[in-house]
């Protein structure tokens, strides 16, 4: 694959699989490509609650708005510029407030792969 | 390796190794951690250049500023939340222009150890 630049406008979001809330994702780069990680931008409604097990590495970067992540050790905020990262294994919840938030993301794995076992 | 949330004032800065433009990157996820990802921030001065051939696949979110990556495809300018793909193999040369840019990037495997050789 060559080198590519993406704009959140390029990805085409669909609700994020295996949960009920308003939160969206969009791939851009994954297992289709050939490479290692699969690369996309997900979208959270505000008031939305994500409880997950990584099923990968997973680098989330906060674009705009904010959400909080907790964990059995506490909670973390974060905002524009932030990055969370969440290794495979690790129990998280994903949660939105008022603003809502748009995030980039990198897996290692790639997610679809790990998620449909 | 536990969740973790960073900001770009938690990267230690260092000027980007193997090159001698005013380029700085600060790992916060990287081979010492122990899992399969290096993550970090990346600040380049307005007018710079870098020129490489990438040994890793690497993942550059713009968080702020503007950049220009050019490939023997063409060139790309990328703005705040627009990401740029590098795939491992492909030469780019990376410039800025007045602005300078802050970048998040994501790399597999770890470019430090694939620096080293």
């Amino acid at each position: 694959m060559k080198v590519q630049k993406f704009s959140v406008s390029d990805a085409k979001m669909i609700k994020s699989p295996g949960q009920d809330a308003e939160i969206y994702v969009g791939n851009l780069v994954d297992e289709r490509n050939g490479g290692p990680v699969t690369i996309g931008y997900g979208r959270y409604a505000p008031d939305q609650s994500l409880t997950e097990t990584m099923e990968v590495d997973d680098t989330m970067i906060v674009l705009e708005g904010r959400l909080s992540v907790s964990t059995s050790d506490g909670t973390a905020t974060a905002g524009p510029g932030d990055i969370v990262y969440m290794p495979k294994g690790q129990a998280v919840t994903i949660m939105t407030e008022g603003e809502g938030a748009l995030t980039a993301f990198v897996t290692y794995p790639h997610w679809a792969e790990a998620h449909k076992g």
